[in-house]
């Protein structure tokens, strides 16, 4: 990787193949920086093709693209080949596959993934929504949620609402700690919109030491006690058993992961 | 597309296939729902393989595939011609292309690019941040952050912060509001990290008329009107002028691109 560079190339702004060359790269033991992973967007014409030939690096290169315009497609190949480039077209065989099966389109408009449309619209309003209603900041909120998130603090309440958001939910989420009252809210939403986020005293003892050092506070500061964790996961298993609603185990887990699983417990 | 399903399969989450599939499908004039787009996420065997052909509706159907381990893409492929479903092999060609030139890996661990590693906790870290710094919160945030937006109401600063702590910035966003005071660490900031969001009146009238609608409060409120939006848009102009930042246009622009914008100013 020291010195390969791989270059997304798109019509649009590249983000589709940016995530496919991600998921690859993760699979090497390399380290992703932006002067070795880079995207070239709104290359629109052949004309900005040659521009974008001319200045990626022709040694050590390979080429990830995504055009929706097959004529640019094309002509993006013919060059790679002649320059002996290696390179992968993510759209053609997807929109290839696509167009024998449905009668209207494609329309080949780079960037219509990012259409403003009602799908669009709904995904920010929920991300505004769940900057809005972060920690319980206002339990007004509860009744207009398509989810709820309770857990004790570091168990990635924020962030998972946030992905959560992206996908178009109404997230609010809320802080267990066993000092401070909960809504009378939360207890009148329907259990089936909330999920409980578990996770292993053992885990949150080791998170929660990190988070107090890299705030410079003492090692033994009531937040990151054994007894204390005890005493709040306690506390959660109580008030997921009041709420009556189900629990995910979040423990060594990425927030896409746990997110994917909400949506899927969510739809059934 | 009524009868059409697409299926996403993955030995992982199966989010890059769902990310391809809907760049291809905004392509076509349909509406995307639950019911038509469906992941099955962690088929970690053949087993697994063999109960989700069985599970899919074997008419009018297609395959989107992302599989990490090369015998399962092999085994799915096999499975998928014997049925004659039309599939797509998202993974494999990228991962050749990268096989040839890196020379530590594949490993072929479905999930790694989910791995908690430290550019994960990098962006779970900003996502936090940006919430917790939303709309000018706590005015010391400002000297931690990468990007600093500032705009006045419905300039999508909150979205645009998420979608930039997706990729790792530490983001903070000021509203500009005329009769509100700046916070004074605004100006001593590098005018570097900080962009200003313009909008053309007529747009920012219209969002505003909506928000109106939407929350039910009367079309004239001072906060549509003309003369309030040239005020505002007036007093924009002049702090980012005292600032000496420079600005982007988001005029009917999708947060991915303007996020993408950003990102490339930041680089420069």
């Amino acid at each position: 990787m020291k010195n390969l560079k791989i270059v997304i190339a798109s019509d649009s702004i590249g983000e589709t193949g940016e995530v496919v060359a991600r998921a690859a790269l993760s699979q090497f033991d390399v380290v992703v920086e932006e002067r070795n992973l880079k995207r070239y967007a709104h290359l629109t014409d052949v004309k900005d093709i040659d521009n974008f030939i001319q200045s990626i690096k022709l040694d050590n290169v390979v080429v990830i693209f995504t055009f929706i315009k097959p004529e640019l497609s094309k002509y993006i190949v013919e060059k790679l080949t002649q320059l002996n480039i290696p390179f992968v077209d993510v759209m053609t065989p997807v929109m290839d596959m696509l167009k024998e099966k449905l009668e209207d389109g494609p329309l080949y408009e780079p960037g219509r993934v990012h259409k403003l449309d009602a799908d669009y619209f709904k995904k920010i309003e929920a991300i505004e929504f769940a900057v809005r209603y972060d920690d319980g900041r206002d339990p007004s909120g509860l009744k207009y949620a398509d989810i709820v998130l309770i857990g004790v603090s570091r168990t990635s309440k924020t962030p998972l609402s946030q992905f959560l958001a992206y996908r178009g939910y109404k997230v609010v989420n809320i802080a267990l700690v066993p000092e401070v009252e909960l809504p009378e809210q939360l207890f009148e939403i329907d259990p089936n919109k909330c999920i409980g986020l578990e996770i292993d005293p053992s885990s949150l003892f080791e998170i929660r030491k990190r988070r107090l050092e890299q705030l410079g506070l003492l090692e033994n500061a009531k937040y990151g006690q054994n007894e204390r964790i005890e005493a709040e996961l306690e506390y959660f298993h109580q008030t997921v058993k009041k709420i009556g609603c189900c629990t995910i185990n979040v423990t060594n887990k990425a927030i896409e992961e746990t997110a994917s699983e909400i949506i899927r417990i969510m739809n059934l």
